[in-house]
Parts: C-alpha cells; sequence; structure tokens
C-alpha cells in the first residue's frame, strides 16, 4: 500500500489526499505535527526528505516523493486527471495544467496559505501582523488572475477537471480563513462549488 | 517562428533561452523593461499573460504560455531533456525532474533570486536591508538540500542532464550576485560546472 507522510490541515497534503479519493487509491497516513519540527529530524531529512517537508508519498518499495505537485503528476499520468495525448493538443493542455501548478506554488501558496496559516493556525498572529497586508495584497493579486481566467470558463483546462483544479481549490476554499473575501470573485465561487460537487470529494479536514 | 516575451536579466527567462540553445531552435526576443512595468499593461495583461510576468513562450499561431517551468516542460516532451518512457523508470523519472522543479519555484527561486535582485538589480538595496538575512537563511537552506543530494551524483535526476538541472543552474550560477558563498557548497561547484561544459551552452548575459 502507498503511504502517505501527512499533515492534516496541510493544504498541500489535501490535494493529495483529494486526488488519491478521485482515484479510489487506498493510502496508509502518517501524520506529523509540523509545527514541532517533526519533518526536520536528521532521520526524517536522511531517509523521507532532504528538503523537511511533507506531503511525502512513500512506494511499497520504500522509495519517497516530496513535493505535492510532483506527486500529484506521478499520481495523476493515465487518469482523465492530466491529459495524456500524445499529440500536438496533449502537449498543449499538459502545458497549461503545469501553468497553473507553478502558479499556485509560486504565486498562491505563498501568499494564501501564508495568511492562512498567520492568521488561523500559528497561535500567534499578532507576530506577523506588519507583514499580513503584503501576503494579502498578494493573494488577492493571484485570486485576481484566476478570477479572470475562470469568466466564461467551467475548469482551468480542457472541459473537465484536471490537477490544474484540484492543486488550485486546495488553499483557495479556505482563503476565508487567511482573511480573504471570496465574495469578490464570483467565478471562483462557482467553480469551487463545482469542484466540491465532483462524485469522490473529500473535505480538507479528515473529520469532516 | 517561436516568439520569446524576455528580459535580459532574468534566470527564469535564461532557462528557456538555455533549453532553446541546447535544442537548437531559433526564437524571437521581444526585450521587456520589467523595472518599468511593462508587463502589468492592461494590453500585456489582456494579449499575453494575464499574471503579469515574463517569460511567456508565443507559438506561431498566437496562443501564449507563461511560467518558466511550464514552457520548458512544452518545449522538453520528447527530447532528451525529459525522461520520455512510458514505463514505471519514465514514470518515476518525470515524477523526480518535477520534484526539483517545484523545489526550485518554491524553494530556491524567491530565496537566492530575490536576494540577487534586491542585492544587483534593484538600485536600491538599502531598502531590503531589513529582509535580506531571511531570505539568505532560506537561500542558503535550499543551497544545502541541493549539495546533500549531489553528493555522489552527477546530475539532479538520471544519467543525463534533465530539466531539473536547466531550473536549477539558471539562478544558482549566479547566487554569488545575491551574498551567497557557493564555495560552502563544494558539489554544487562541480555541478555547476559540468552543466557549464555541455555543449550547446550559452551564459545568462546575452553579449557573453
Amino acid at each position: 500500500m502507498l503511504r502517505l507522510h501527512d499533515n492534516a490541515s496541510s493544504g498541500n497534503a489535501y490535494k493529495v489526499r483529494l486526488l488519491l479519493a478521485h482515484l479510489g487509491t487506498a493510502v496508509e497516513r502518517i501524520e506529523y505535527n509540523t509545527d514541532a519540527g517533526t519533518t526536520r529530524t536528521a532521520e526524517f531529512l536522511r531517509d523521507t526528505n532532504l528538503n523537511g517537508r511533507v506531503p511525502v508519498l512513500q512506494l511499497e518499495d520504500g522509495r519517497c516523493l516530496p513535493e505535492s505537485n510532483a506527486i500529484l503528476w506521478y499520481l495523476a499520468e493515465g487518469t482523465p486527471y492530466l491529459p495524456g495525448a500524445t499529440d500536438e493538443q496533449g502537449r498543449w493542455q499538459r502545458a497549461q495544467v503545469l501553468q497553473w501548478m507553478f502558479f499556485e506554488q509560486y504565486d498562491h501558496e505563498p501568499a494564501v496559505a501564508v495568511a492562512r496559516f498567520w492568521l488561523a493556525y500559528s497561535g500567534r498572529p499578532e507576530a506577523f501582523a506588519d507583514r499580513l497586508p503584503e501576503r494579502q495584497a498578494a493573494g488577492n493579486r493571484a485570486l485576481a488572475a484566476m478570477e479572470r481566467h475562470l469568466d466564461g470558463r467551467e475548469w482551468f483546462v480542457g472541459s473537465g477537471m484536471t490537477l490544474a483544479d484540484i492543486v488550485l481549490y486546495a488553499y483557495t476554499h479556505v482563503a476565508g480563513e487567511g482573511g480573504f473575501d471570496l465574495a469578490q470573485y464570483p467565478a471562483i465561487e462557482v467553480w469551487l462549488a463545482r469542484v466540491a460537487a465532483q462524485p469522490g470529494h473529500i473535505p480538507l479536514s479528515l473529520q469532516g
């Protein structure tokens, strides 16, 4: 069985759980208290991820794959969540999926997810108060780019849900916890509901 | 002919020029003065990249692809720079290439490239002096992770140069401009020389 080195409140880890749920693939979860440094121990850095982060997907033979979006790509090859055609259309769609996956990790996550962590999970939001406006401005720029792209579209790439939707859903649907007002982004709200209505969808919360 | 919306000093844009040089593919360059906001005009946001950044690859039919690492993937499919085998070995190698490409955009570029920009290109390094130590610490963590991975390896993934090496080379080889001391990372220094010795290599500087 696949093993997922996991964190219950991480949107990056949730992406992997969400795709696995859609694929109907069972996984053994190993929960880490990331705030307590359990992903920075010498053993974890040596055996699991030299970069000291979760999620990490561990194959049955022990090999470990870090980086949420690389894990998603590995799991989605050959499935409807990643366009697989070898023609020019498939090549273009794969590039577009990656465009949004890199946008998510560079422009969206460091703003939307970090603001959420500071406000809702750090236990000391006041310590980050002076840096919050910059992250919220960056997060609103990322959300505005998504809103413009979704105008007139049902999905980020092509005519069905792909990895692009899954990775952007993860932190966008809890952006309110980071102080973002999703009511400003009506196309995003409709798209969020569309993703959540897909058969096989699971919530971020493990208790949900 | 392909068109590259470009910036001469950007490592993200250089990645694309470097791969194109290795592929022997000609491209028409369009230079942007990013400091002057030329990638944030209404026209650029509408026609080229709604996220307001370069590089952007424009196909002959006018379609535009943003995000340096998505551009690289699009150009490298079917070439030796991206493992293409449809078996489990190829699937695993593609995931590892993406692992390092996402590491590059999430952990490496926001630290190493930003410190370089502040110190060497912003024209007002003093304005960022209080925030520089945090970025340099993050950059040194990223470089240390690369150093550990390269210990005993010639290339980041598999037995030849892939997109993983190209994307990490771009800002690592000019990390000194961001105040990083590469002499602390001997495996990185040997690997940088290996990348630069490849036939078809071109420097970042367009005058080089």
